[in-house]
């Protein structure tokens, strides 16, 4: 196997442990992958990135998320650039806030309005405001095991959090319309909206598309009790589908969280919605001291023009296919047994019978030697910087985790 | 009064009532200022701001504080923009985020670490959520009417706001020693934190400085509880002191929030915090899509590199005395009466016998009519883009403020 070089990646690391809690937080925390992995990064072009040491990798996570036409597109580089020259922080917002917001509500489906933000819980937390300001009740339906942030009402951790955050949760699992439904009768009169992921992506499980039974039933039960259906696209949003992820099931939400992809890595979120909860989210409180910063906007304006005009979600999902029929092939070679799950353009790749994920973390591992950035957890995404050529050397590649996976049976 | 075109925004403001709830959301709605201020803009130059209309303002809102070493700060962008020709948004930070903690270790006083967000909410929820976390309780000190944030626990409104969300909070009387005595006492063997601004700065109210006896006590209470205290310096941070805004008092917290001024626009915040809070903040959760965003932070290096070797909060607090020197000998020229408190570098200015704001209102209007731009209920922000040419051309023009203000009368 290929030795990669850590020297710059090891130094860094115990200057970080002196100055940041742990050396690093949250998602991007490399001590959660194996250890092979680098923590910093120096350099992305397309769907490449390269470590603080010149390493470089195909990379499949793509900044888990925002990175979907590729790092520094021409195109949407010009635009941030463009109102950069201009002004990006200023007393309130620029015309490109209007365009933007003109541009959701003729792309999204159920989109009447939109506003703007920056992180994907302001979304979500905005979301559930919006609908309990519009119902005047409390109870809010959430999925087990669903991530719609990282603040104590939604957070996967309990630590510094108090049961009053959660107070008003009520949970039911995915694609489980019983389940669903007694969700609904324990919250009595006093349901304010039921959010629900654009798809199952729980972390280190098989993911699972909504059937249409479960989408239609969500629909219906938030009709009955006029309720917002809220779909958290955060992670899923644009890459499935221009107009929302549920378009192709024939169901709208009344309200969606946006952000990850929306403006290609520039740090934005947004919240669309239908006219019967316009009132409603002009009367919260929500508000940053970044939010209008016209420079992400002119980057999201740039970012979901070429996501329509070049069809991404449909270009990402060939990738992703040819991606997922070449681990297939391979897993098969070596003898191993894999379950690729979720849509081709966010992939998650698990092994049967890998309960302490050693296989998994042995293919990545070796993947990782060889050039190729997976995740042996996480779902994973496709970008349109992508090529079919990136995609065959991360299957070449593939061979030596295959190979590293089978010798961890 | 010179007559400003407003045909664009006009125009915008048309085009947004369609597609954004009420045309535009939170503290950068144009409708909380008097008519005639824009709500559009497109450009930021040092000191300056252009409204998409083409008007010129001399600015003393900043962006509400993220202009700090004036717009398009050469320095700053170009640290930037070599960052953004490398990578921003990675699977992991750069090399840039442990420069950026080792260098707010080595200037705040009381911080061993610093780990970054984006929303100056992400940094005050966080710090609370440390604080619960390290100490294993729930009750939370907050001053009557401070403004920490906009989510549910914090919002300065109550629409769609739960009960619980503020379930364990309890409120004292900033400067007022007797008060946070007893809501110690309230909280009883529960106290997790005290939160306080850097100073009072509550909108629409004058402002007032902590005194050194407040300060003293709140780390006395805090210490005695073995409770963290927290300064929320999101809105004065890097303006006062670069150490800190309490370094003057003697007075240090265990942990601070900041955000605006941080990156001079880019979206940025940072929790910093003392030894004992490490093992805390390393097991709480707290993430977010774009929080290693190296960009940002390089901007943030840039910023807090020059706020240091220009002595910009001295500068700033020269130039903000000129400004209230001025206006004081203006004002009394027109026969009017006003208060201006808080620091020089972030000044509130009201007028005497104005309960409905008809004077501050008028002199807003007509400042802003001759190219200047205040606020009439908000503290307001120098930054060091201002030069002394700028101060004279605000207070010619607040002339004819006055003038419209006595009119008023």
């Amino acid at each position: 196997m290929a030795q990669l070089i850590r020297t710059h990646d090891k130094a860094l690391r115990t200057r970080a442990e002196k100055v940041v809690p742990s050396g690093m937080w949250g998602h991007l925390h490399a001590a959660k992958l194996p250890g092979n992995y680098p923590q910093f990064f120096s350099r992305g072009e397309a769907g490449r990135i390269w470590d603080v040491d010149g390493n470089e990798y195909i990379d499949f996570m793509c900044s888990w998320g925002p990175n979907l036409v590729g790092h520094k597109n021409p195109e949407v580089e010009e635009a941030a650039e463009r109102q950069r020259l201009m002004g990006d922080c200023l007393n309130g917002p620029g015309e490109v806030m209007v365009e933007l917001a003109e541009r959701l509500v003729d792309m999204v489906g159920h989109a009447d309005w939109a506003l703007f933000q920056k992180n994907g819980t302001d979304a979500t937390t905005t979301c559930v405001t919006i609908a309990r300001a519009a119902t005047g009740k409390r109870k809010i339906l959430v999925a087990k095991g669903a991530y719609h942030g990282a603040v104590p009402w939604c957070s996967p951790s309990l630590v510094g959090v108090t049961a009053e955050d959660r107070a008003h949760l009520l949970y039911y699992t995915f694609n489980d319309v019983e389940s669903l439904e007694a969700a609904v009768k324990a919250a009595g009169d006093d349901l304010a909206g039921i959010i629900v992921s654009a798809f199952r992506h729980d972390f280190s499980f098989d993911q699972e598309m909504p059937t249409p039974e479960f989408a239609r039933a969500a629909r219906r039960i938030a009709d009955a009790a006029s309720a917002p259906l809220i779909i958290d696209e955060v992670r899923a949003g644009f890459r499935l589908h221009v107009a929302g992820s549920w378009e192709p099931l024939g169901v709208r939400p009344d309200l969606s969280a946006w952000s990850k992809a929306i403006a290609n890595g520039y740090a934005l979120s947004a919240v669309t919605g239908r006219d019967w909860l316009r009132k409603a989210a002009s009367e919260i409180y929500a508000t940053g001291s970044f939010w209008a910063g016209a420079v992400p906007m002119a980057a999201a304006v740039a970012t979901l023009k070429i996501v329509e005009r070049d069809s991404v979600p449909e270009r990402i999902a060939y990738l992703g296919q040819l991606l997922r029929d070449g681990l297939e092939t391979r897993s098969r070679q070596f003898g191993l047994s894999i379950r690729q799950t979720g849509p081709a353009q966010m992939p998650t790749v698990l092994f049967d019978d890998d309960a302490d994920f050693a296989k998994g973390t042995a293919f990545c591992d070796a993947a990782l030697a060889n050039g190729v950035y997976f995740h042996p957890k996480h779902n994973m995404f496709l970008c349109s910087g992508h090529t079919e050529a990136d995609i065959e050397q991360a299957l070449a590649a593939s061979e030596h985790g295959f190979a590293a996976a089978a010798r961890a049976t």
